[in-house]
């Protein structure tokens, strides 16, 4: 319990300063996914190169977004929920960001030209969870309409076990089908990016959950 | 300092949650670990991977309850803790049970049918280690035993160390004998996840001894 | 906004506990760092491993710094800043020590003599950061000269990234040029305990830059 829980009964929320922060940083982990999704389905590597050059300057534009709540969090005594669960938010969110980054930086570095199946199918995972990680964080502004954040919560840890499943079958099936180690080491290091992405996400749902509960 | 430490001066600390819920999934722990090693010593694959599957089925029983723990913190606002601290020692134990699951679910999926002698050690070391887990949780209730705990996070942190030397020890031995890399790989992941099982319990230890020492 | 921050107007803090413990662990990375670097550039294969088993001794004496920090903070009712900051900023100390020496100890343990270029540089690097962490953390005890704590802080985060920068492509030509996948995955497990260690040292300026903030 902090002060802060105590405080919002009589102090009026600043809520003006983080909620336009959130969603800049969840729009931003959108647009990095359509991006990773649009230069995975490119077959000219051409393209590919380009789009995953953007992908690595909206990183850099979301470390800025972070950085921000991470200030804001220093100079506002009042937070519209608890601190902890603002800086665990942010910092989840930027976690996504780093791996739908990392895993477009590790196809480009490793010359990954032919991706497989399961990356394909886990980008489109990772667009779907950044999706309903948007829409919740937009919820999140009034908490008006729980039940929109609580099914966007639970549709996102749906994906991320999906995300699960997939990779520990393409895994499986490298060491059981491919026989060049190096190319076994270099397609895992690419779908475990694409896959903690997902996790990310969840870790995101799980602070927003527990802002949900505390404030029912 | 937490506005808990001042009221639990004052308030009755309501204890008959959390408690009983900290048994379940410490208990929980203790079943899984203790199906890992019947599976690693049995040589009938069959045996093997129906043990494989409970432990699957444990590792979900397990996410309920934690997810239980996480629900009644946002509830409740008098814990017999610090907040932080029941929702650290929770995710512990919760990753104490990921990676018993994790170690298994390679085994299976991987086709890792010759267990390795460190495979069997370090899942020894595992159920050694959630023994004391479960002890010392047991304890905290009432705080009446504090040795008993203390002693239990000492032996937790023992058990680290000696899983950590086998690890490395085993991870040098495949490079220096083992010369199939996708072996090598795999049996790495193993390894690595029962070794992190171990460092959960420590990470478990750590947040009882801080509980120790604030409610000393 | 925990209690501290209203405290700490009428309350005379205690730092007398907190900041020798930093400075003692800070002073201890820097000189694991200045043994690492000197270990890397020994052609002489006994030398390196005398100076690497003397980093291996520093590691617990690390150890053994930070255990105290955590029970001053279990035993002090008022901080020179947010609990979860020392927490935070003990935990990144320590981490930073423990992935020294985990570099350390795969080059022993996995034989690789002939230390590599990037290897050589991140060692360099790892130096570099951990001095500025010593900086920084001197200069927080009386927090008069924030501009040099700041200063420190931007170099660690510029140093992080040139280590990143050296860690991708190093892996990326590992994949490109060396056709041993033994060898890629042991370089690989080296090159990325030296990584972490500079994102260690980030972590640990991200908590003094939210320390400044929160302070200014």
């Amino acid at each position: 319990m902090s002060l802060n829980s105590i405080f919002q009964y009589f102090v009026p929320k600043d809520q003006k300063i983080f909620f336009p922060l959130f969603e800049q940083a969840a729009n931003n982990v959108v647009t990095m996914a359509t991006v990773l999704v649009e230069a995975v389905n490119s077959n000219n590597l051409a393209t590919r190169e380009e789009l995953f050059k953007q992908i690595d300057k909206l990183e850099h534009k979301g470390d800025e977004i972070t950085h921000q709540i991470y200030l804001e969090l220093g100079k506002n005594f009042i937070t519209p929920f608890d601190r902890e669960d603002i800086h665990a938010l942010a910092s989840a969110v930027d976690d996504v960001a780093d791996n739908i980054q990392g895993s477009a930086n590790r196809m480009l570095l490793y010359r990954v030209e032919e991706l497989s199946d399961p990356m394909l199918k886990l980008s489109d995972l990772v667009l779907q969870a950044v999706n309903d990680l948007e829409k919740a964080i937009r919820e999140l502004k009034d908490l008006k309409n729980v039940r929109a954040i609580a099914d966007s919560c639970i549709r996102i840890n749906s994906v991320e076990n999906q995300a699960d499943y997939i990779f520990d079958r393409a895994v499986a099936d490298l060491f059981l089908y491919e026989k060049d180690a190096l190319k076994v080491i270099k397609h895992k290091e690419i779908l475990s990016a694409l896959e903690t992405a997902t996790d990310m996400c969840e870790d995101a749902a799980n602070v927003m959950e527990s802002i949900l509960v505390k404030n029912a």
